[in-house]
C-alpha cells in the first residue's frame, strides 16, 4: 500500500522556496504488535519548524534532508496493534507528513472527548495554546489591573495569550500587522487595544495604548517591534520570551539595541523558554483551556487550507504575515 | 564651623571631567534633637553614581545642580542629640560629600562590630558585597560543579560574586582587562580561570575557560564582552543583570545582537535587579559575608586614596580601567 510524503529536498536560505520541499511515494508498513496504523486528519505547521529545516544550531534537533518533515498532526488509528488504542481513536502526536503512516502506541496521546472540534488538538489545546498557557502564567505572571502586551497577537500563540490575560484581570493590548488583524483583536477577542506594527505611527499607537506603561510583554517577534516594547516596561516587569519570528529567516546576525540597561532600569525579567517543559502540566492546562473555550472564554481562529497538496504554501504562508490564526491543512474526513 | 563640599556643577556629556564636580566651603548646622554631627572616614565612589549625574530617566533620582553629590559614607559621630546613637560611633549611610556634616539619625546606620576595617562597610559588607552576594545567589543560584563567570571580576562586586561561587562549589571564570588584573583573580582570588577582554584573542580565551559551557553569567558590563558570554550559555542559564558598566557614559544608544533567539535556544533567564530591593536580607547578608571575610574565605581588595580632594580622581578612574578592587577615599582618622 502506498501513501504521499514530503520531504525536506534542500536546506531553505532565508525564505522557505520551491526546492524546499518535495513530494514523493512511499510504502506505509503494517503495523507491529505495539503500533498502529494512521490517517492524517490535520497537519499543523508551525513558525518554529523553519528552525528546524536549517542544520545550524538550534534548540532543536535538525530534520534529516530527503526524510519526511515532521509535525504535529491529528491522525485516526484505522488499524490497531495496540493494547490501548482502538480503531476509530483519535491521537495527536509529532507525526511525519504523510497521508498514511504507521506509529508506535509511545509517540501518539489519544485525544480526549472535550465536545470540540479535532483539529483544536493543535491550536488551543495542543501547543499553540500550551505555550500561551505556561509562558503566560508560568513567567509572565499576570495580576489584575497590569498591562500585558502581546506581539504577533492574532496567531494561534498570541490570540490565545490575550484571552487568558483579560481572563486575569489585565488590560490587554495586541500587536499584529495590518487593520484586519487589529480589528479582529479588538471586536472579536475584546482585546482593550490593538496596535498596527505596519503602521507608519507605531510608536504612537503603542505609547497611546499602554499609558500605565508594561507589566508583561509576551515576546513573540522580537526585532524592532519588541524594541518599541521596551521602551514601556514598568518597574518589574516580566518578558516571557517565547519566539522571535523575526529573526527565523534571517541569515545574518539581527543587531537592536542592547538590553541590558532596560533589563537593570526596570528590574525587568527576561526567560526564554520551549514549552515541552512544562509538559508534566499539559493535562491540567488543557482542563483549562478546554473549560474556557466552551464558555466562550476563549474564542479561537482557525485558518484551515484543504488537501495535502496546500502543506508547503500554507507553511510559507506563515512567514509573509497573511496568515491569520492558526493554521492547518485538513487532509482527509474523519472515519 | 565651616567645612568643605563637593556639588555637582555641571551634568557630563560622556566621562566626566574638570567641569563635573566643584568644591566650596559650607556651614555645618548644629544638631537638632533626632540628629548626629558626623565627620566622614571614608567616602566611596562608585559607578552607578554617573547615571545620578545625568537627568535623562534612569531607576535613581538625578543628583540636583549645585547640590553636594550624595554616596554611601562611613562616619563617626562627633556629637549626638539621638537617643540611640552615641559620640564616637561609626555609621554607613547615603551622605553628602562633606568632610563633616549633619544627619538624621534615620539616614544613617550604626556599623556592627565585626572585627574587620571599618572601609569594609563600603564594599563587602556594604553595598557592593550585597550585590555580589543576592544578585548571584537569588537570581544566579549556582549550583555544585556549575561554572559561572562573572565580568569585571576584580572590581568591588565581581571579586566578591567570584569568591561566593567558589564557595558554593562552581567552577569560576573571571573577565577583566589585563594580565595584572587576571593574575590577580587567580593567583590571589582562587578563580579557576581568568579571561583578558582587552587580549586580542578574548574569544579564544573564553571558549577554552568553559569547556562545558556558562550556567551562570553575572553581568557587570554589557557590550561586545556579554556577546561574546551569550555564545557559551547552556540550558536554562542565568543571567543577573547587575550592570552594563560599558554603557555608562554613552551618549547614543548602544547596538549589539538582539537577545531574544539566544534566549529561546538555551531557555536562559535575564534579570536586572538593583540591591536595594533586598535590603531585608542584608543583615543575614552582612553576616554571612563577615564570616567568610574572617575565614579567609573571602578576600577583599581596596584603594584607598587619602584626603576629601582626590574625590573627583578617584571617581573619574572608575571608568578608565585602571581601578583595582574597591575605591575609596579616606578622608579621616577615627578618633
Amino acid at each position: 500500500m502506498k501513501t504521499e510524503q514530503i520531504v525536506l529536498a534542500q536546506r531553505p536560505q532565508g525564505m522557505p522556496d520551491d526546492y524546499t520541499f518535495h513530494f514523493e511515494d512511499v510504502e506505509v508498513q503494517e503495523p507491529q504488535e505495539g503500533q498502529v496504523k494512521l490517517k492524517a486528519l490535520y497537519i499543523s505547521v508551525d513558525p518554529y519548524m523553519r528552525g528546524r529545516m536549517s542544520d545550524s544550531d538550534s534548540y532543536v534537533q535538525p530534520f534529516e534532508l530527503n526524510e519526511p518533515i515532521h509535525g504535529h498532526i491529528v491522525a485516526q488509528v484505522t488499524q490497531s496493534k495496540s493494547t490501548h488504542l482502538s480503531e476509530g481513536d483519535v491521537v495527536v502526536g509529532i507525526l511525519p507528513w504523510r497521508k498514511e503512516m504507521t506509529a508506535s502506541e509511545d509517540e501518539v496521546r489519544k485525544v480526549p472527548q472535550l465536545d470540540v472540534p479535532e483539529y483544536l488538538n493543535l491550536s488551543v489545546l495542543g501547543m499553540p495554546g500550551q505555550t500561551a498557557y505556561h509562558g503566560l502564567l508560568k513567567i509572565g505572571q499576570p495580576q489584575q489591573g497590569e498591562t500585558v502586551v502581546v506581539s504577533a497577537a492574532s496567531g494561534a500563540v498570541g490570540s490565545v495569550v490575550g484571552q487568558i490575560a483579560k481572563l486575569k484581570g489585565a488590560r490587554v493590548v495586541g500587536i499584529a500587522g495590518g487593520p484586519k488583524k487589529t480589528h479582529f483583536l479588538t471586536e472579536e477577542l475584546g482585546f482593550d487595544a490593538a496596535v498596527d506594527y505596519k503602521a507608519e505611527d507605531f510608536a504612537e499607537q503603542l505609547e497611546a495604548a499602554v499609558p500605565q506603561g508594561i507589566d508583561v510583554y509576551y515576546e513573540n517577534v522580537g526585532g524592532t517591534v519588541a524594541d518599541e516594547v521596551f521602551n514601556h516596561l514598568n518597574t518589574f516587569a516580566r518578558i516571557p520570551v517565547c519566539g522571535s519570528i523575526s529573526n527565523y529567516n534571517d541569515t545574518e546576525i539581527d543587531y537592536g539595541p542592547r538590553i541590558q540597561p532596560i533589563l537593570i532600569k526596570n528590574q525587568a525579567l527576561m526567560k526564554g523558554f520551549v514549552v515541552h517543559n512544562y509538559q508534566d502540566d499539559f493535562a491540567n492546562a488543557a482542563q483549562d483551556l478546554a473549560k474556557w473555550v466552551k464558555n466562550g472564554d476563549i474564542q479561537v481562529r482557525t485558518s484551515v487550507e484543504e488537501g495535502f497538496d496546500k502543506v508547503p504554501a500554507a507553511f510559507k504562508n506563515l512567514f509573509t504575515g497573511d496568515n491569520f490564526g492558526k493554521q492547518v491543512v485538513k487532509v482527509a474526513e474523519r472515519d
